[in-house]
């Protein structure tokens, strides 16, 4: 991650992130799939988090609040006390088309395992996925605001105030709209 | 298209394509970036017609009803009538994942477009991304139900059932969450 940020993501060769890191090539490839994968390492142990609380969540909380617990909890677990960490993470990211690619794809993942997630729980279709895509449109949302911030509100809060504007966007919009057409 | 469905994306040349088409390689290439692009020639119009419903909307309209009434729109202008020719498309995209990745790109930068529309129109962050980041959700749940289903509803239909659920979801889960943590 030093190298990607002293030298650009492009510029840095597997055998420097190797020789970084004290591994040989061979390692490296035996852990990542490529270079890109070294930003992500942290991706599956997310996602199996989330699902973890999901599965854990008391039978009758409802379908985006469980979703929205696990963001939340995740948020603690793995970013508030890293800020600085995510921050030169991020700052790379953005600088690659192919990395925000790769970002995109990860979240997918995340939303796809979630549906999955819901459905053991009960949740049809098309709750679970709707719920869980909006959990990630929501926790990609405040996690950028997040990053970018000074300090102040944590992804947490952020994330819960982000559902609290979704439920004012949509109770503003969707009754309204059905009429009017 | 055609060729991508008779013999696989991966197979398919762009001298086959061209030829089919009745066109040089050459010419081909001045229209496409690469034969991927093929299947998204659409795209583009797609967007523009989305940001000028939103810049047509009356100024009162909340913002993710501008944004669903938009994507509702477009489903009648691009989609509703097409069908088989939609469903051919999309056939050959789910058997591939690179052109998976091409689609979320694609809807990536309609939602940043909307959101962009969204601040011409006086609205602010985080309600401008969050209302283009659902409207692109619930266009998409609503696409994958109605690009699979055997007929009876409509695509604009399934998009405005889907917000009245995303209402439902969030009407469940956001006031509870709050008090419950």
């Amino acid at each position: 991650m030093e190298l990607y940020a002293e030298g650009g993501f492009e510029h840095t060769t597997v055998a420097e992130i190797a020789a970084r890191a004290g591994l040989t090539e061979r390692t490296f490839f035996r852990h990542f799939a490529d270079k890109r994968e070294v930003l992500f390492s942290g991706a599956v142990a997310f996602r199996e988090f989330l699902v973890a609380e999901v599965d854990a969540a008391p039978p009758d909380v409802p379908p985006l609040e469980v979703v929205t617990a696990a963001f939340s909890s995740a948020s603690d677990a793995f970013f508030e006390e890293r800020r600085d960490l995510v921050r030169g993470r991020q700052a790379i990211i953005d600088a690659n088309v192919e990395l925000q690619e790769r970002e995109r794809i990860k979240m997918a993942s995340v939303a796809s395992a979630l549906a999955d997630a819901l459905h053991l729980r009960g949740v049809g279709e098309p709750a679970a996925g709707l719920a869980a895509e909006a959990g990630v449109v929501v926790f990609t949302i405040a996690f950028d605001e997040w990053v970018r911030a000074a300090g102040g509100t944590t992804l947490s809060e952020r994330i819960w105030a982000l559902i609290e504007e979704l439920r004012a966007l949509t109770a503003a919009s969707a009754p309204g709209a059905r009429h009017r057409r």
